[in-house]
């Protein structure tokens, strides 16, 4: 399959659509539950797929240290390794060399650093960002850039974006071109919209497949994220997908959809569920409240999941408290569940040009909190 | 369904045959894995189904303790609670009491202990441990016994054993008979055949739906397992299933089944499975060690598991590098299926009356070593 994106309806700023890649179809807006490891934490790749995801993330930072890039060439590339034949996205690992790493040293080459696990030297450039992703086999490159701390004064945002840009042309050089594959470009320029578009026009001039929103989902808050969309997504291309990267929050997702975004990504649904709190449309519990302990009901009676169809509060509550893995697994596949099932939602509504009425509803469940306890 | 046992074939001393019970058959010979805390760790139910497996084991202790007796039968007992609709076999307590909890008192009455979780008093009698399992709503229901220490004087064997026997009559007198419901007595007495036979014609004497033995597994070796077994088997009668506690690896149940033993327990293929000890018919691998890291292959050709068909031991070696609990989740699905097809290959086996030959090729297998490296 040739990389693609096809528009199929709007409602206001929000799309839905498809994008189509080597290994299929994302329906859009799509929501990517985060693979770091080559797997989805407490999932099989078959239970990820019928949550509803046509697509997964995988970090290429977490991946070049254990098990290696080459070595997973060897092994087939990332799609046999982790048995997942559908599209996955990786992302360019400078995310975690700042966040995770112990950096040594940043200049106009890449990034000198030490692992986290056994504190070996690296060394990542754009270049080897991106013949990294190529190892792994991933449909969709992200661009290497610089990730803007937050805050920042408009100096320090404005040359950190510049560096951005001239790594995102390095990234477009060294990216190998093959029919289904895409490279996706990153606006930078922190919460200064003027940056944003300097960005999102320079992302223009060189040319991508897909423009991502990176440097928010740092603690600015939803008014700020929400405005800087609002002040980035005018600049983008219609014909492109739009992916704001590490976002978020159920609510955040639906306001970002309103604003014209059509891929997300983030730990939540997976690292919540293995701390159980679980997401329904009227709260997020935290299954190991006592008050759970002799609820026979379900997380949440309308959910499709296995955990809502088979299973009680109290049996999940049991499961955390004894610690059972079970507990991790189920309350993941049920996050999952709910965000896929969000997703699904969103496009029906822009499908039916009625997503202002599905987001005012979405956010009035919100309010209600959990069902009375028994 | 009416409790019963079927005897369909014999070969030797060893049959094969079905149990039925309220909530489905089992085939013997059968391998029942430990759902401990109401839940085969790492496994979903429809997998635990998948492997073949007919019936769980749920610990008595365990679950008195966490989330309580009184509670989970609110919650519509074991079946609803863990959705495993199937047969299900409840030890009596006993054994965690002696092995877990800080024992304060044995008596004629009972044994007080105190809790491994919270360190409270709890007590437990023949009389309470049948009313939690009663209220578990087992299908099979054991007896509960003195756990008899290893060694033993013949004196310390022998008081032991009585005791046991008098607390199985008042087992017998409290279970509170159900069609499709049946209660297990335990054959004590050691290592010593005398003890054994007596334990047995006592048993028989109060007369149980089926006879374990239990002692065993406790340190003795091989050897004296199988000569208790032979000491012990034929005081059992053939018309009632017979069940070996606790045990074991792959060769000690080919050796019981040959002796005539119909049912086994066993945490070696889950806990195993999490710490990344895999089965094969030619070794048992620790997935850890550094030659899989570049494996392309499954750990056993021949295995229907989802491991061994979509996996490489590569990918294996590196969830349990990276502490994924997918690891755990597919080495406890390859261990349990090969358990399972080990038990399926013994029914068929005696089946065709062809056990001894295929005793014979499985110990030959069993020394070969895994496979060369790549």
């Amino acid at each position: 399959m040739t990389y693609g994106f096809q528009l199929l309806a709007r409602d206001g700023a929000a799309r839905t659509g498809a994008i189509t890649t080597a290994h299929g179809a994302i329906a859009t807006p799509a929501f990517m539950p985060v693979g770091t490891a080559a797997t989805v934490k407490a999932m099989t790749p078959e239970a990820v797929r019928e949550t509803g995801a046509d697509i997964v993330l995988a970090n290429t930072y977490h991946l070049m240290l254990r098990p290696g890039a080459e070595r997973l060439a060897r092994l087939g590339g990332l799609h046999d390794f982790m048995h997942w034949q559908r599209p996955i996205l990786t992302d360019s690992g400078g995310f975690q060399v700042y966040s995770l790493s112990d950096l040594r040293q940043l200049d106009e080459a890449g990034v000198t650093f030490k692992s986290h696990i056994d504190g070996s030297e690296m060394h990542l450039s754009p270049e080897r960002s991106i013949e990294v992703q190529h190892l792994l086999d991933a449909d969709i490159t992200m661009a290497f850039d610089e990730c803007t701390p937050f805050p920042a004064t408009e100096a320090v945002a404005a040359a950190s974006m510049q560096l951005s840009m001239r790594w995102a042309e390095r990234c477009r050089a060294a990216f190998v071109a093959r029919p289904g594959y895409a490279l996706f470009g990153i606006v930078q320029g922190g919460m200064y919209p003027d940056l944003r578009a300097e960005s999102a026009a320079r992302l223009l001039q060189i040319g991508f497949d897909g423009y991502a929103v990176g440097g928010l989902a740092v603690g600015e808050g939803q008014a700020l994220t929400f405005s800087t969309l609002e002040g980035t997504v005018p600049h983008l291309p219609a014909d492109r997908p739009r992916y704001l990267m590490g976002v978020g929050r159920p609510g955040d997702i639906v306001g970002a959809v309103q604003r014209g975004i059509d891929m997300f990504d983030c730990v939540m649904p997976t690292r919540s569920g293995r701390t159980g709190q679980l997401f329904s449309p009227r709260a997020t519990l935290n299954i190991r409240n006592a008050r759970h302990a002799d609820d026979p009901r379900p997380v949440d009676a309308d959910c499709r999941c296995p955990l809502c169809r088979h299973y009680s509060r109290g049996y999940l509550h049991h499961l955390f408290r004894a610690k059972e893995i079970l507990g991790a697994m189920l309350a993941t596949w049920h996050n999952l569940t709910h965000y896929q099932d969000l997703m699904a939602s969103l496009r029906a509504a822009i499908s039916r040009g009625s997503l202002e009425a599905f987001a005012a509803e979405h956010a009035r469940l919100a309010t209600m909190g959990d069902i009375d306890p028994v």
